[in-house]
C-alpha cells in the first residue's frame, strides 16, 4: 500500500469540492491556478464548470499546469420518458464524451440517473427495474462511441438514497453486473468509479472490489460520512471527520493493483463551501496525508 | 395476492406514525382508543409508548380492543464499546423479550445498532465489521431466551444511510444470511421484517423475498420514498405520495405465503405529524385500500 504521509503526489481534486465558497462560484481557471500552486497534480471538473470557462481555455489550462485529470463528471442521467428525451440523453453524452477526450480525462464517470422526473420531484413512474434496463441500453450505447477513442467510461453505484432522483445502480455488485454484460472480456474500457460515501457500508465490498479487480477499478473518490448527517446530498465531511475506514478501502483497491489517484469530492453546503478555497485546499492536503 | 380496497382489516398501525401531533405527545391508550374506533385490528406499539402508558395497562386495553400486535418495536441496538455496555444491552433486550411476550406481539422487531456512540454524533471506532460480529453475537444470545418462549425475533434491515449510527445490518441479503447462521433450520424463530421504506431501492428484492420465504417472513412495513426527501429520519412519506412500488413489493411477499398485517410506520416531522392523528388514520385507511 502506498504511503500517503509524505506528500500528495497522489491526490486529486473533484472540483465541487470548492465549486462555491461563501456564496460566489470559484471560476474553474482559478481553481485549477490554486491546485497547481499547492503542487496538486490532478482535478476532475464538472461538466457546467468547464463550460463556463470554455473547453478550450480549460484544456489549454490543464496543459499549462502540466496536470492530470482523474476523471471528468459526468455522463449519464440514461433514463427517459419519451423518444425525444432518449434522443437528447444520448446526444448530451456524446459530448459529454468529446469533452472528457479534449480534456485528456483519465475517464468518463457516469451518474447513471434515477426514475425520469424525479429529480425535479415528479416522478414519471415507479418501475424501478425499467430504468436499470434502460440505464444497461444507455450505457451499451455510449460505450460503442467511447471504445474506439479510447476513453473508459467509470460507472458510479451512488448511495441507495440517490435511487430515486439520481442513479439506480446502487451498488458495487449491481455497477460489475453491468460490466460483466457489456464487457465481458474485460478490456478495460468499461469499469467503474469507487467512491467511498456511496460504497462504504456495503457489506460485500472488500469482497466486490476484489471482484472488480485491475481492469475494472478506474477511480477513487474520497470524502467522509459524518454523524449525523444533516442532508441527503450537501453534507459530505472532509475525510478524518467522519465514520468510514477510508484507508482499509483504499487498501482493498491497491491489493487489486489501483495506483490512480485518490480525489476529494466534497459537497458541504453547510461547511466547507462556507470557507475560503484555498484553505479548502490545505485541508485536502493535510488530510489526504493523514486519513486517506 | 389479497384485494385490500374493500376494506382494511390487514392494515396495522405502527403507533410512531401519529406519536405526536401537532407539538403534543398522543397517549397510546388514546392511539389505541383512535385506531379501534376505526375498526383497525391491529398495532405495532414502541416501547417508550408502552413504558409512559404502563405495561400492564397496554396489555389491558389491547385485550379489552381485541387487537393484535403485529409487531412490538424494538430491540436491538447491540452493538457496544465496553463490557458494562454489552451486559446492559443484553438485559435491556431480555426486558424487550418480556414486554413483546407480555403484550403478545407477532414479534419482536430488531434494529440492531450502528457503531457504538455514532448516535450521539461521537463513534468510538470506525470498524463496522467488527459491529456486525457484535450483532450476530447479540441475536445469537437474544434468539436463545427468544425461542422458548415462543417470540419470534424480526431482524429489520435498515437502509444504509442509517448503517452509521442506527443499523449496520443494511440489506435483506445480509440479515438472511445471519437468519442461516442462527436458525438453519428455519424454524420460524428468527426472521425479518420488511419494510419499504429500507428496501424498495434494492436490485435483487424480488429474489431475496423469494430467498427468504414464508418461513422468514415475519412482518411487513410500509410508508413512502419523498423526492425530495429533505431528512434523513423523520420525511418519511404516505403511501402514495412517493416513488415505491409497494403493491409490486406486496405480490413478492404474497407470493411467498405471507398472510399478516401491512403496518404502517411513518416518521413526518413536517408533515403527517403536524396533522390531527385521528385524520391521519383516516389517511393511513384510505391509502391502504388504494396504495398498498
Amino acid at each position: 500500500m502506498r504511503d500517503f504521509s509524505n506528500d500528495h503526489r497522489w491526490l486529486s481534486i473533484n472540483t465541487a469540492t470548492v465549486r462555491r465558497q461563501r456564496g460566489a462560484d470559484w471560476p474553474l481557471p482559478d481553481i485549477l491556478d490554486a491546485c497547481a500552486e499547492r503542487g496538486i497534480r490532478a482535478v476532475s471538473p464538472w461538466r457546467d464548470q468547464v463550460a463556463v470557462a470554455g473547453l478550450r481555455a480549460t484544456a489549454d489550462c490543464v496543459r499549462r499546469h502540466a496536470m492530470e485529470l482523474s476523471g471528468y463528471c459526468r455522463g449519464g442521467m440514461f433514463t427517459y420518458a419519451d423518444e425525444v428525451s432518449r434522443r437528447a440523453i444520448r446526444d448530451d453524452n456524446r459530448r459529454a464524451l468529446d469533452e472528457a477526450c479534449t480534456l485528456g480525462a483519465a475517464c468518463l464517470v457516469l451518474v447513471v440517473g434515477g426514475l425520469p422526473g424525479a429529480l425535479g420531484g415528479r416522478a414519471k413512474h415507479k418501475d424501478i427495474a425499467g430504468a436499470r434496463a434502460q440505464v444497461v441500453d444507455g450505457i451499451a450505447e455510449l460505450l460503442e462511441d467511447a471504445r474506439p477513442r479510447g476513453m473508459p467510461l467509470a460507472i458510479e453505484p451512488l448511495h441507495p438514497m440517490y435511487a430515486a432522483d439520481r442513479a439506480c445502480i446502487n451498488t458495487l455488485e449491481q455497477a460489475l453486473d453491468v460490466c460483466d454484460a457489456l464487457d465481458p472480456a474485460r478490456s478495460g474500457a468499461l469499469g467503474v468509479a469507487v467512491d467511498v460515501y456511496h460504497v462504504w457500508w456495503d457489506p460485500k465490498l472488500l469482497a466486490l472490489i476484489e471482484r472488480a479487480g485491475r481492469a475494472r477499478l478506474l477511480a477513487f473518490h474520497v470524502c467522509d460520512w459524518l454523524t449525523p448527517t444533516t442532508d441527503l446530498l450537501e453534507d459530505r465531511g472532509m475525510m478524518g471527520d467522519g465514520v468510514i475506514d477510508i484507508r482499509r478501502i483504499r487498501a482493498a483497491m491497491e491489493a487489486q493493483g489501483f495506483a490512480g489517484y485518490s480525489e476529494v469530492e466534497i459537497f458541504s453546503a453547510r461547511n466547507w463551501w462556507q470557507r475560503d478555497g484555498g484553505a479548502v485546499l490545505d485541508t485536502c492536503i493535510e488530510r489526504h496525508r493523514h486519513c486517506v
